[in-house]
């Protein structure tokens, strides 16, 4: 039986970062690099507060958010040999849920339907293996975990780490 | 620690079976009973072929379903004992989403956000207990499994069976 990976889509399959200093230069002038977040919390990643909420709420947030670099070449890869599931922290907002299932159809139509989790928490998710990039979703997860790098996440070491898809292949491709 | 319990909504908090014959006798003119769905598969339940997906794919169908009755206080009561999570399979009807996620803050909006789940299939779902009207998913859980009863299913004997919310608190509520 094939191992089963479960796939975050926020900062993970989806450039939440980019996406969120595009807004963010749009809505109030300031432009900032991936660099300038490194280290910060996803609260005080920008100047002005409760940003992240505001924009997760809005609408076209998810529907419009760019896809990470590499990560449908790898996904597609990675099917062959796993069987992978798509789980998403979705519930929070709401509007979110159409949009991400939208988004998921126009760029990885090749996971189907039944392979789509929408969840508040991920406590209850039991998969072989889980790639997230937010510790509150590793830390709990009783499985192995790989913690995909995003600025919140740089300064912890306690989960094996890949800076890019390229680099999940070269950790679970092989196998 | 709590014990955990995963119950489903279509079939379990959700009166389906209810509205489908309400939605069949507004559009086809003809009233079935509960009775006369007995032991049919949700397929062939009404002469009309096709229109479980029909109904179930248009708008307004998941959020005009009647609650179960009794579902409210009985998940409430569970609540004092157990953790809930509500796990419905709602992603095959994208539409349904945003439905079923102001209808569950409408009738229980004393679950948060955080224990609410939308997925395909239910395969990597692990909780303790699973409460469900659908062979496929109770049929592949590790937890405990409850069925609740549905036309669907009254002729299978292989999972503990409630007919109603009373039963499942007399099995749940007094450990």
């Amino acid at each position: 039986m094939k191992k089963s990976i479960a796939i975050d889509m926020d900062g993970v399959l989806a450039d939440v970062e980019a996406h969120f200093i595009t807004w963010y230069h749009r809505d109030y002038g300031q432009k900032f690099t991936k660099k300038d977040l490194l280290g910060k919390t996803e609260e005080n990643a920008f100047p002005k507060k409760g940003m992240v909420k505001k924009f997760a709420s809005s609408e076209n947030f998810f529907r419009s958010v760019p896809v990470m670099k590499g990560a449908i070449e790898a996904v597609k890869e990675l099917q062959k040999t796993y069987d992978i599931y798509i789980v998403s922290a979705a519930m929070e907002f709401p509007q979110s849920l159409v949009e991400k299932r939208a988004w998921l159809d126009q760029y990885f139509p090749f996971i189907e339907w039944k392979k789509i989790i929408f969840c508040g928490d991920k406590s209850i998710i039991n998969t072989d293996i889980m790639i997230d990039d937010h510790l509150k979703n590793l830390d709990h997860f009783k499985g192995e975990t790989l913690m995909f790098s995003a600025f919140h996440n740089v300064n912890f070491t306690h989960h094996k780490r890949a800076d890019n898809w390229q680099e999940v292949l070269n950790i679970l491709g092989s196998r």
